[in-house]
């Protein structure tokens, strides 16, 4: 992983920040629309955050599926469904979403509700147990 | 578009059926997996459909996004809904999105469920109304 | 070519049409923002008609190559100038991107100040001349 | 499909000779570098006109899988291995290569060497079979 | 960030370096044909550059990202016009394109031409603002 | 590079475990099968792994890329041949490979059987040697 979800989401809001304060009027505006997009509407906000998951992932986006993968887990979806959605994603979009997916695997280590619970805290990152010995495609 | 809802349901079950007899067991297994993929799991079916449409549309996929609009329609979403599963396609997605989103739509006129209430007919989409002289954008 | 540059511009008039009917707020705000996003600011109109082209053609969209190709001819850049943008796209997207000029060559013969002086003019595309013995690549 | 392999090999010729006449250095020169990718060299050019498949499968560009379907059938593959070799394009890319899967399969009954043995011939496209009423996914 | 700028230009030269002393033939033109594409030409480089840029952000590349970014301020591209040109990209490319909006923003920082006036100097990066409160979206 | 292949092959043993003690048949099901599509078919396994590298690399996946340069090893092709298949890569998916094509060669000095014969030793990665003054393009 390039980073913990702290230095993700410290690093997001400062450009995101510095991008505001360009003062490009259109950049503003769709910062807004991409906000709005995920209110309730004729779908609620709850299903929209999963589709934008989704579609993360299978546009194989490691920081939009770490986004989506926090958004989803304050709209209340478990790990077991947020598992589900992915795999929707992996089947559209084959084995080059495998890394993604041990990517999201991963940062769902550091989300409470989406950890599995016997999984290694996040702090436990960095002593990976060791590789099986009959490795496991992809 | 380049053809009826009837054209490509017919092509698509011709050429599904021929590629089962070529006894491919990699490739049967795979559509066999993708079949399994949108049943009911930890996510009803119904909204993994939805997540199959968002992820065709971002992936710009006409033919996957005709065959999940069938399928949004089966499960029971409603036109409103869909159009909005479809915007955070377009967000997602940008404006390289919006040819099949006009292609979307026009297929939804196709499907009763999907159609706009006072929308042509399928059969009318022959004689399309003059274009407005103030062409809108993209 | 899968149609007139008359034929795309109705359907595409007509679909945007139908799509701002819907009220919904999101798309109708992104198709503004899209509009806006080519107009002047820090850089000229013109010149980020261009920068569409390039996208577009390196996302290998017919649709948009055919918006942006009308667009450019339009803001007043020459045949030259647009195929010299044309091979930036080539060169950044591969030759993947070659089926996609093939079709925004034949559609430039649909647009007047962007034909080639020798062109044949766009009511003689079906009489294709005979193809050369020594098919060329791609 | 959007044509027979006649259309599309005339299309290409003339729109590629268009090309060609327009003496911009940069695009003759990838033309020509495009040519040369598939000769012999470390690896027989058989072998690369497989990998230009696989490539052309997975960015699911249908001229581009027709291009060089043609040209492994020339290479001397056969029916067989070509289907192995789109079998990897799809576990790799996923579902959204099954409808670029369809039409290569449709098209390689226009290409004598890949027809399946009791295929019907290219001419008996338009009576397309009755879809089975138990129509399979995607 | 991956790695600063001048940890990109080492690494960049380096491999350039290895890849050009395989003596394949093929690579090394496209490698030249690359170079000649940004030179004057029916365009000035100048403007091809801001194509290049265009088409590097709409593809998601990073690393073309920070190549084009260098490129475009030794054309001589104000920041305010970069950022027009970015914009492009974002509403062609969509949402997610915004996590290379970021970094495109934050690379700016280490290139004079380009940096805020009142910007953190690259120095300054590791030492990030607290994230405000109200996240911005994305 | 982003880790050392050991770094990679660790965490992709790790995260695969993860992916598979979650009991989702449908993600199980899809390992299986992508493991099962390299296998010799039709086609040897040999020729199916590096039809794996060239579909990674248009896809431009650094992870898949690198599971199949070790694959490829494993396999028997030379480094020549390999150079030459990700050649076919380059010119399919244009210059936005380049990034990948570059740390394609920084990991194949970590593989003992493709590294060049003079090529410094993974051990030897940190001190790069200085950039040319003539930077060679992209």
């Amino acid at each position: 992983m390039a980073g913990t979800l702290d230095d993700f989401q410290k690093f997001r809001a400062e450009m995101n920040e510095e991008i505001h304060a360009t003062d490009h009027l259109g950049m503003k505006r769709f910062f807004a629309l991409d906000h709005q997009c995920y209110q309730d509407g004729a779908l609620p906000g709850k299903t929209k955050e999963l589709l934008g998951l989704a579609a993360s992932a299978v546009l194989r986006c490691d920081d939009c599926i770490t986004y989506h993968l926090v958004q989803c887990s304050e709209a209340g979806w478990t790990r077991e469904e947020v598992i589900d959605a992915l795999n929707v994603s992996l089947i559209v979009g084959g084995s080059i979403v495998i890394p993604h997916l041990r990517r999201a695997f991963a940062r769902m280590r550091e989300i409470p509700a989406l950890r599995e619970k016997s999984a290694p805290k996040a702090g436990d990152h960095q002593k990976a147990r060791a590789p099986k010995s009959t490795a496991k495609r992809s």
